[in-house]
């Protein structure tokens, strides 16, 4: 069997991945993130993942490469990381009593070339108080997160639905991973 | 403030509620756990969950109690763990390509009586294998498991969609633990 490697550093994803699969290798080129505006940011999402795979695959034509990208979008607008303490409460702001979308683009690349899909999931987020927003932005966990909040962390307590692929909102999709693999596979 | 007990040993409870306040204690009460098949499980889970929790606040009866109890529904039926293992493999070819459902009782117990919430959600296994049916089996994860598999370990593989709550799931809906403290503490 050929060997995966996982186009990431990012310890999440390598923890999901070793539920689908015992050994992989982690193998991370630089890619250009930026987002073009002008797309469809499921388009765009997808193409990033395709980016990341296809760079690595090309330093390992071997084997598989395991790539993905996620965004968190508001009225399909997608919310980056914040750039001050200011800005994370904002955003918590809109987030609060509201529903947003979390976006994970896969891409599994091999020697057929890509092979990609996009998992969409709905998040519903509770009432947050004024206290709430500024306990949780000062424990720095906002800080480095897309849409200020980290779904694994005390951000969880946030949330009161979910509707769609929890893996896909960490970062990685791992049934729809585990089921392209078998078919790569076969 | 007062203080606040978890009436739960798992650890993944303790993890979770960790999430919502920064510190609580645990205590743990005797309680039979037996569901009456001629009552509604919703019934049954919510009244385990206030059992819990009551047995805990007779002992502590200044403090705030948190509760709970969860179960794994397939039509109607509460699934246990599996005896053994071919029991195991028996009920993950019926989840297998299925929807079920993951209950929780919330109890949370103070001076004013039993306050409850019963969380619902609908789990999505993709279709599985015999292979990976056996191979899951095999690593023992399935063996003390209401319904044959950990969502949080390699079961998470089998999960394409989630409609509910994620950490209600997990065994603590903290979302509403969160909002209920809040309300309890006004």
């Amino acid at each position: 069997m050929k060997p995966v490697i996982l186009a990431s550093q990012s310890p999440r994803r390598k923890e999901l991945l070793l539920r689908c699969i015992d050994s992989f290798l982690i193998d991370v080129a630089n890619v250009d993130e930026t987002i073009n505006p002008n797309k469809e940011i499921e388009f765009e999402i997808i193409r990033l993942a395709k980016d990341k795979a296809r760079a690595v695959f090309e330093r390992h034509q071997d084997c598989i490469i395991v790539a993905a990208d996620t965004m968190v979008v508001l009225n399909n607008t997608p919310l980056g990381k914040p750039n001050n303490r200011e800005e994370a409460k904002d955003m918590l702001r809109t987030l609060s009593n509201n529903t947003h979308q979390v976006l994970t683009g896969l891409c599994i690349y091999d020697h057929n070339g890509p092979h990609t899909h996009l998992s969409v999931s709905d998040v519903t987020f509770r009432n947050l108080t004024e206290e709430e927003i500024e306990a949780y932005v000062n424990t720095g966990e906002a800080d480095d997160k897309a849409g200020a909040y980290g779904i694994q962390g005390k951000g969880g307590c946030f949330i009161t639905h979910i509707d769609g692929d929890y893996y896909g909102i960490m970062g990685l999709p791992i049934a729809k991973v585990a089921t392209m693999l078998q078919e790569i596979r076969q």
